[in-house]
Formats: C-alpha cells, sequence, structure tokens
C-alpha cells in the first residue's frame, strides 16, 4: 500500500477489502483491553509469598515494631534497598506507602505550594510556571501539573531520550521553566533508554536553570528489563553530583511492577535539603507509610540482587507478549510508510505512530471491534496530540493467544483509518 | 495544701518537702514516656493473625483481584463495614490507606484549593478562613489548619462536647468560618462524649454556616469503649438527613487502634457530592488504596460485631491503666484546687487542669526525672494554652506498674509546680 501514490479507484479498493476483513473480525465479539500498564495475574501470582512471610516477627533489623506509629520516612532495611535501586546515599532516601506517584504529587504539591528551599522558592510565587513534558509521554504526570495549573511544554522525545537541544534552549529562553517530566529507563511509553549523554546533559540543567528547576525522574522501570543482557542506565544522582547539582533531580520508584501492583512499596530519592522539605509537609498529612508492608517486602527481596532474580520470572513472561506485538507491527507495516514505532528492550508499552490524523479513528474502529486501546492523545500534555498519531500498546494483561488477535484487529484498524484518512 | 490561703512560710516548706520527694523520685532514672496515644506491644499482638491470613487467596467478593491496581475508593467489604462503623449509606463511603489523617488532609486541602462545590467554593477564594477548635483539642488537626493558613478560633470544650452557645454565635457573627474540627466520642484529650442534643445542634450549623462550611468528625475512639456498658454517640449523618445538612459533615475513622498502629485501613464517610469533589483531587495523587491490606482486615474483621468482640480484648488491657492513672490523680488530688480532670470511659487519654501557669513547669520537672508528657499548650491551637493549665497523659504503653511510678512522679511535679508557681 503506497497511499500518497494511489489513485482514488486503488483508496477506494483497499478500504472495501479492508471493510470486510474489519466486519469479519468484529464478528468475534471480542472483549480485550490493552489500556494500562498492568501485570496480568500470572506475574502478581509470583509474589503470593507476601501475605504470611513475617510469619509473627514483625520487628524490623534495628528493632523497631513495624506494626506501631511512627518513622515518617519508612524503616531502614527498606531505605537500604531504595538507596541501592535508585543509586542514591542512604541519607537520600524516603520509602512511602503503596504508589510513588503519591510521591511525586507530594513533591510537586511541596515545591508548588511551599517551596523546596525555603518559603520563597515556593513555584505558586511566580505568576507563570512551566514543566518540560516530553511526548509521547505518562498522562497520569501530566495530571498533575494540570491540576496544579503548571502549563505543560512538549519536547520531542527521540530514541536516546529528550531532545537536549530544545529543553536546554527552552530554559535558556524561559525562566518560568520549574521542571521536566523523565521516564529515563523503559520510557513510558516510547520504551527507550536515555543514552549516557542525555543523563549528563539532564544532570547540567540544574546549572542553567532556576534554582528551583527541578527534573521529576521517574525510575519506574528501573529492574524492568526484559532481557539478561540490557543497557544501563547512567547514574543521575553521581552524575549531578559532579556538576553540583544533587538539588535539581528527584527520583521515584516502587515495587509496583515487582510485587503487588496496589499493594507494594515505594521510594523517593533526593538530596537531603529537598528530602526534608518535603518530609516536613508530609508529616502534616501522615504519622508515617505501612511499615509492615515495608517488612514484607524486605523480607521478600532483600536486595537489588534478590530484585533482579525475581524480576526474570516477570521477564519471561512479558517477553512473549512483546515479541508477538513486534511480529504484528512487522508483518503489518513493516517496508509501508503506515507507521513506525520503536522495539522496547523492557518496561511496559509499546508506542506506535502512525501517519498524521490516523490515530483517533484506529482507536475507536478497534474498540468497536472489542479491543480497548488507551484513547488517542493521551500520552500528550491536556490529551492532545496535535498530529494525532501515536498509539500506546500495553500488552502485559491478555495471554499471547487474546493478544495475537488483538494485533490483527489493530492492524486491521490502523490500515482501514489511514486508508479512509486519504479518502 | 490550701495554696491560696497558705503563707509564704508554710508555701516554703511544701516546697522543701516536695523537693526532697522530687529528688528521690529522680534517684530512680525513670525513662518512661506519656506523650502519645499509641497501643502497647500487647494490644498490637491481638492482631498477629493478619499477616498469612489471605491463605493465597487475594480475590475480594466480588472477584476483585486487589493485587492489582484500581479500585480508587476501596473494595465493597471493607466500604461495608466503614459504612457500618461510620453510620452512613453504602454510596457514602471512601477506604483509604493506612492513615485517616492523610484523608482528613486530603479534604481540608481539596475544600481549600479545589473546593467542594465546584472551584467558586473554594476556601482559598476568600481572603481569610477560619476554622472553630474546640479545646483542648488533638494537635495533629491544628497542624493541618496552621500548614494551610487557617486561622483558628478556640471553642471551650465542655463535659458534653462543645460549648454550642459559643460555636453558634460565632458561626453566625463570621462568615469566614469555614469548618469545626470534632473527635466526638472520647474526645481527644478529654475523653467525653457528645451529648444527643450537642450532636442534633452541631447536625444544624449547616443551616447557619456558609453552604462551604464543614465539620470535620474524626470519630477515631468509635469502638474504643473501656466496659462493656457504655454511652452511645448519636449518629450524626442521621441528625444532619433530618436537617437537610447531609454535606456539612465528613465523618474520619480508621483501624490504627483497632489492628495495627502503622498498618491499618482508614474510612471516610460523607455526601456522594462531598466524595465525588474528594475523589476527583485523589484520582491525581493515587491509582488506589492498598487494597490487599483492606482484604486482610475484612478477613480478621468481616463486620462491626466482629470489631466489637476483639475491641473487649484490647479494653482488658486498657482498664487497668486507665484506673491506674485515676486512681494516682484521685489520691493525689482529690478534693483539693489543684487539679480537675474527667474519667474516660475510653479513648486513649486523660486530660487534666492543673491551676493557671503551672502546666508547662511541671512537664518539665516531669521529664527532668524521666517521665516525658506531651508537650504543654499542645493540645491548644499553635501549641498556645493562654492559661497553661492543661496536661495530656496517654497512659496506653508502660505497663501498669510503670504507670503507677510514672504517676507518683505527676503527682509530684504538679504539686511542686503549684506550690513554686504561688512564691
Amino acid at each position: 500500500m503506497q497511499l500518497n501514490t494511489a489513485t482514488p479507484e486503488q483508496l477506494r479498493q483497499w478500504e472495501s477489502e479492508l471493510l470486510s476483513e474489519y466486519e469479519n473480525l468484529k464478528q468475534q465479539q471480542l472483549n480485550l483491553d490493552l489500556t494500562r500498564g498492568k501485570p496480568s495475574s500470572d506475574q502478581l501470582s509470583l509474589s503470593d509469598a507476601l501475605d504470611g512471610i513475617l510469619k509473627g516477627d514483625y520487628t524490623a533489623a534495628d528493632g523497631t515494631d513495624t506494626r506501631n506509629y511512627g518513622g515518617l520516612d519508612g524503616i531502614g532495611e527498606a531505605k537500604a534497598l531504595g538507596a541501592e535501586l535508585l543509586g542514591v546515599n542512604g541519607d537520600e532516601i524516603l520509602v512511602g506507602g503503596n504508589s510513588s506517584l503519591t510521591l511525586m504529587y507530594l513533591s510537586a504539591q511541596t515545591a508548588f505550594n511551599f517551596g523546596l528551599n525555603g518559603p520563597d522558592s515556593a513555584w505558586n510565587k511566580q505568576e507563570k510556571v512551566k514543566f518540560l513534558c516530553p511526548v509521547p509521554g505518562y498522562d497520569r504526570h501530566f495530571s498533575i501539573c494540570e491540576q496544579l495549573g503548571i502549563e505543560m511544554v512538549a519536547v520531542p522525545m527521540l530514541s536516546d531520550g529528550p531532545d537536549m537541544d530544545v529543553v536546554e534552549q527552552l530554559i535558556k529562553d524561559d525562566s518560568s521553566i520549574r521542571g521536566m517530566w523523565c521516564v529515563p529507563k523503559y520510557s513510558n511509553p516510547t520504551g527507550i533508554i536515555y543514552s549516557d549523554a542525555t543523563v549528563n546533559r539532564i544532570a547540567q540543567l540544574g546549572n542553567i536553570a532556576s534554582p528551583d528547576f527541578r527534573v521529576f525522574w521517574d525510575n519506574a522501570y528501573a529492574v524492568h528489563d526484559l532481557n539478561s543482557e540490557f543497557e544501563e542506565l547512567a547514574n543521575i544522582m553521581e552524575a549531578c553530583r559532579k556538576h553540583g547539582t544533587e538539588s535539581s533531580v528527584l527520583q521515584f520508584c516502587s515495587t509496583s511492577k515487582i510485587t503487588q501492583a496496589g499493594a507494594g512499596i515505594s521510594f523517593m530519592g533526593a538530596s537531603s535539603s529537598n528530602l526534608s522539605a518535603v518530609k516536613k509537609v508530609l508529616s502534616i498529612q501522615s504519622i508515617g507509610p505501612d511499615k509492615v508492608n515495608q517488612l514484607r517486602h524486605l523480607r521478600f527481596l532483600p536486595n537489588k540482587e534478590a530484585v533482579l532474580t525475581h524480576m526474570q520470572k516477570h521477564a519471561a513472561l512479558l517477553r512473549p507478549r512483546f515479541e508477538c506485538v513486534l511480529k504484528n507491527l512487522e508483518e503489518g507495516f513493516g517496508g509501508t510508510e503506515l507507521g513506525t514505532w520503536e522495539a522496547p528492550e523492557g518496561g511496559y508499552f509499546v508506542s506506535f505512530d502512525c501517519l498524521p490524523n490516523v490515530a483517533k479513528a484506529a482507536v475507536k474502529l478497534s474498540a468497536d471491534a472489542g479491543v480497548k486501546l488507551t484513547p488517542a492523545g493521551a500520552t500528550f500534555p491536556y490529551g492532545n496530540d496535535p498530529q494525532d498519531r501515536n498509539i500506546r500498546i500495553a500488552p502485559s494483561v491478555p495471554s499471547v493467544e487474546e493478544l495475537d488477535t488483538a494485533m490483527k484487529v489493530f492492524v486491521t484498524c490502523v490500515k482501514l483509518a489511514s486508508v479512509q484518512s486519504k479518502l
């Protein structure tokens, strides 16, 4: 199919063929969901030993009774694991409840309303506050900005991270920029890893941006590799120390996609001055996180090595699903102009770019045929993909067989919407 | 000791006797803590069966896999228990994580920044926002107000609840009042229960206050009775329905002092319009609460009846401690002018009012003798007890023997500080 050089007759012929294929697929009355990056039931079962693992011993290594109040920033052994995962010092870590999103919100709220460096540094002292948002990106990040009234500025995502020429220029030109969202490893949704050079340039932003500028480094997929051989993500805190910008980056991760998605534990890594500002606000909202669940997690996965071993079991379940998606994309669109995608080595998503003005129509066709996808546009600030091109595919939940069926629907829908966009 | 009629010689004689008694007590080098309302280790052990109770079955009654993402307001069976505990309908409940304080903060933050009834209802649209704070009260409530910049207006606490004549008058006179803190059963710290008449008057405040006024009804001690015979707290939501003020009250409770203090589950009861405003803000901060822990709790305590049976075991541990405190107060101060107190039928505290200008000095003397008490003033807004009279005693953690020793120190310190205040 060469759509640009096709005659109207040829296009109509293709449309009619694709329509009949589409109607056949519809007959199957599918009900499949590729919308969110959730672990499958089999993945969740890998951690079923968590409940009951304490065997009546609720005491942390330092003697803390985890059942009682106290300990705003978590138990010692959980802090040690978090520091290992995020590559920070032992005094640069806070361990939270079941959601790293909550820690990101807390950090943004602290910076916005109270300031990470005293009251004068509060972002709301500025008339306008802006954030850089590499796109496509993660909708829940964008929602935090939207709720706080932070204006989002889209930045193109390349295959080695955000376009740093654009990022640096924007920061130099616009003093109202106060932050940037990053998912540095297996980026949501494009699946790429930030290169060492990109990490190093991000670590230097603290030297050209406002002193109140913060990179929100959401390392959600820090250990979520599909293969045993993988590219290492450079340590951002180490790079910051080299450039004297330790306070410019706030790191986050959680065990949501390591153990139980709704019942894991979360980590924040940051300079001790950032952490103490955040803890001051947190202390008004909470007496402390669920330390019992932290202890359960540490008994189950006592260190990073244990985490990595555990993650191989996830990889074994996820790998065939990613292979299935990529095989279908290759068969459907290889060598055509209809779509481009990356082949991620980890994470939870495959990001697909169709021709302009095709994504929304393809997602709609797909939903009508019983295959739900993340709404087109969701990967952009304000839900607005200006070219209407990006579709996020989340392959973790369906079985490989279901996924194969869903991808056949997807391919047909993208082709049909592409042809119809030219008619 | 009749301090007011005593001669200076008599006072000095008493001081010297008390000082020698005090020095003897100091020799014991005690290290006892009566500062916070925490369950004792024995109380916490009553719920040790929580970990492991799921026996591999993580599925809620409606088929929800509690291990995965989703379900912003909790699982069905937890909602049913919360509705029973707070006396609200099934659609008037939200179940949260390990802290009801977090739900109170979320509610205050929602009302302050975003409005519980649309953006125009946001409290921050007003130049000045005030809250009524019955005193003595709970310091963590006051901290929320202080952080949000809400001005606190103290209201006297009587033996049947806040002085409602004062409350109603203040609300009529001052349109900037947007809320009131209440701990209606076994009030923190005075231990009293709001009478039916008081509950009924509070339910009518919604008809005289701003439409954006909310009572924060922290029913932290809803089932924390020391005796099997106890005064019932009137159902505030029922009273509100009678007066058409369902949206004027936000209720909270948790299992912190039922199961594990740091690892329980929390509940919010409110009209569905209040809940939907709160959930809109919550959905930006979190994908949902820890549903696995909710399920654990419901397997352990499936309904209110089971909760009440469980609470009798707590009562058996707490009762002798309260008796010890009251016996020491009676022996030390019965029939004197040196102090007044209530005899609570539940909760976690005994509140003691000394003579004016004595509390701080007594707490300091006590700390120097190894018995830590909640800082004097902490039970008042801004930490400022204008008469310097109130001391909160939290007897749950020490053993009865330790507590008896601590109370002897307390009595001596109050007497000594009282005498010294007259010299």
